[in-house]
């Protein structure tokens, strides 16, 4: 499975607008708060490793899931090692990240709302610190399918008034440590 | 709120059969296994905290948690920092642990059946590679009450055909690393 996505910044309401009138469906809507911790023995940012607890708010209620993430295993297909599980409680997965010597860097937090569009997800994401950006994913089960998939979604893009030219490749924590 | 165990080896189905003779309740069985890690960056054996996932089947459901245990605070009342969390998952937590640098140094694995008798719990355990041992264990509000706790959980031991004086200190952890 292949993931092809294309992110630019963008004006939300307008784009929310835009979604209306093409008739997208509004999926759903979620609040994701990522805290990202940085490792006492290793410096995940030589490493390309991660660590994050995700705690997300939908319709009032709250779930949290512990993730790692490895290096890039094929630089090609962008593969890496990704585990993942739901804890019962993110407020403790921190404290004993933090106890364990894993410090917080940095907590990215953002408004997502989930729209269905012409076989793609468009995310309008409102990141805290970050700005305002406009995701269009989709999923191809090979390799081959990737590039038109690609030509695709910057299709949606154009559908939506925005510029595929504007894309943005760097992560929103990324963006927030460069900023700070 | 403090907690006052006592665990003694003993041949389990002889305190099974007195125990029904007592009339104590059987509550639940459970088996247990505890995988404990080693930190990447310092030594738990030396600063005397563990990092444990623990899954628990109990009438066929499994289920997970993850705990740190810090150094003991105060050594008189045994009291330490300890964080827990369920986890969707055990095994993922394992391999969420294992990246980050973290290895199983011990598994320790038991069934354990559990009564209630006279005001305290006593626990049946079966623990693999360790032998088979009861504890006695209740908890009391105060300091001042430990003493008359332990007299009394003493007491238990005898109803069972046990003697105090056989008493262990160590865990099942310690036991198992020390055999091996």
């Amino acid at each position: 499975m292949y993931e092809v996505e294309v992110k630019v910044p963008a004006h939300l309401a307008t784009v929310a607008d835009r979604l209306a009138d093409l008739g997208a469906e509004r999926t759903r809507t979620v609040v994701q708060e990522d805290t990202y911790y940085d490792a006492p023995h290793r410096d995940f940012a030589e490493t390309d490793e991660a660590l994050r607890v995700r705690r997300e708010t939908r319709e009032g209620t709250t779930t949290a899931r512990m993730t790692y993430k490895g290096p890039l295993v094929d630089d090609e297909s962008k593969t890496r090692t990704e585990v993942e599980t739901g804890v019962d409680d993110g407020d403790d997965a921190d404290v004993l990240f933090r106890n364990l010597g894993f410090d917080p860097v940095a907590t990215v937090e953002k408004d997502r709302r989930f729209y269905s569009y012409d076989g793609y997800t468009v995310t309008l994401d409102a990141v805290e610190g970050v700005g305002e950006y406009v995701e269009v994913e989709t999923e191809v089960e090979s390799e081959d399918a990737v590039e038109a998939a690609r030509e695709g979604a910057y299709g949606v893009l154009r559908d939506l008034g925005l510029d595929p030219a504007d894309q943005r490749r760097t992560s929103y924590l990324g963006m927030l440590l460069d900023d700070s």
